[in-house]
């Protein structure tokens, strides 16, 4: 299979996934809803359904893990990693910067990654295949240069979601940084790739959360490592650092 | 001059900042921009001066209070509110929620509201004259029914803006609501006027960041005011409170 290959077919599920979503968004009432089940529960599962179909017809050896289904296991060494609806906080409040977050991984390295931002029209792809590259809407983004948390512009979704130790470092990165930006989730990552944000720190997320993330922020030219400067893999404790430039990084790793 | 008239104009007015705002959103290298101030900066004052010559052309005895440009007194007992771009901290950041926001305020009351926050694609309007109405992309728009705090949904730009006793009655909001979203600046007002969110709290405001949202909120039945329930005026100290039902606006009064 080659990596064109790959691209194409993940274009065609991020746009699967958002046309699955799109009803849904600020609840339009022609959507049936089950009783026993949320909008964005339903939304979730539309979306991972139609992403999980289409690999069964085209791929039907790769392995899946999904947000709502779980895992199944393939032959082919390969896995794609989905997060139907990364943001639900905001997607649940008509805030249009969830997205659907799609990873290949391979031999547990995900190597291709789509961020689809549907209803604020941003599409990211990352692939770290040959020469590492990031796509804002078909055109090439690079991470910006920054010299050091000082003039750092940072974001984090969600100040009350870390554990007390996690809060502790979070407050002495949010003092150190020369702003703070709070909400955004998955977008935040996105914004980093294209050269807007310097630094996003977040705690407890789970595989699916940032699989995706992986290769559009290498394929920027960023870093994205657990708090420790590690990185990410399957049993990490979902610590995410992610920053634009290395100076900043390794800064946020000391005061960590 | 009848308030048709005025609806007219202040899409008018709101339509040509979206022109003068978008060429700077997310760093256009296109635009020109002066060494000696920010692109948030220069795109706030292109927009804002787009809005004052508009309207020294159609409403030149009008007063005009607008964030970059400051009070200019008319003799008609009218005043434009503007803020070319609420919301500069995610500007800044290539995110699409930021909004211009413009009031027509008369004997010292917001009859016209509009917010746009064109990146978004979101285009509020309200109006309290006649029966108060508001719009959202020209549909019209209500606040939802929510029988308290325990189930509302909640959201505020920045958890750290608060003042030290602003803060202490935030969080006992916060621990009060069934869930908080951070970020969103204005457009969080917009989504409680049209029925996705049911709270939003935040100190520090100018007017002309409230200006607008007065008739936007009550246009589509919900409440806005100062955190002692009084209508914002132009002396309120910027603490502001809207809900879409009355019930929380209540039940948040007293938790404050």
């Amino acid at each position: 299979m080659t990596i064109e290959a790959d691209i194409i077919l993940i274009q065609r599920l991020a746009a699967a996934a958002d046309r699955a979503v799109a009803p849904f968004f600020r609840g339009n009432s022609a959507v049936e809803q089950k009783a026993d089940f949320s909008p964005v529960t339903a939304a979730d599962r539309a979306a991972e359904t139609a992403i999980r179909q289409m690999l069964s017809d085209d791929r039907p050896g790769d392995g899946i893990f999904g947000e709502e289904y779980g895992i199944s296991r393939g032959r082919t060494g390969r896995m794609w990693v989905i997060d139907p609806i990364d943001g639900t906080r905001g997607f649940i409040a008509g805030r249009p910067l969830y997205g659907t977050l799609i990873a290949l991984v391979e031999d547990g390295r995900p190597i291709l990654g789509f961020l689809s931002a549907g209803a604020a029209g941003d599409r990211w792809l990352g692939c770290t295949v040959g020469t590492p590259r990031t796509v804002l809407n078909g055109r090439p983004v690079r991470t910006r240069s920054c010299a050091g948390l000082g003039t750092a512009r940072a974001a984090s979704t969600h100040p009350l979601v870390f554990s007390a130790a996690g809060h502790a470092s979070f407050q002495r990165i949010g003092r150190s940084v020369a702003d703070m930006l709070f909400g955004g989730d998955c977008h935040n990552y996105g914004l980093l790739a294209a050269g807007h944000l310097d630094l996003v720190m977040e705690e407890n997320l789970k595989p699916y959360d940032w699989a995706a993330l992986v290769p559009i922020i290498e394929g920027a030219g960023g870093l994205i490592t657990d708090w420790r400067g590690r990185p990410l893999t399957l049993a990490s404790e979902g610590q995410v650092l992610a920053a634009g430039d290395a100076r900043v990084h390794a800064e946020a790793l000391e005061r960590i």
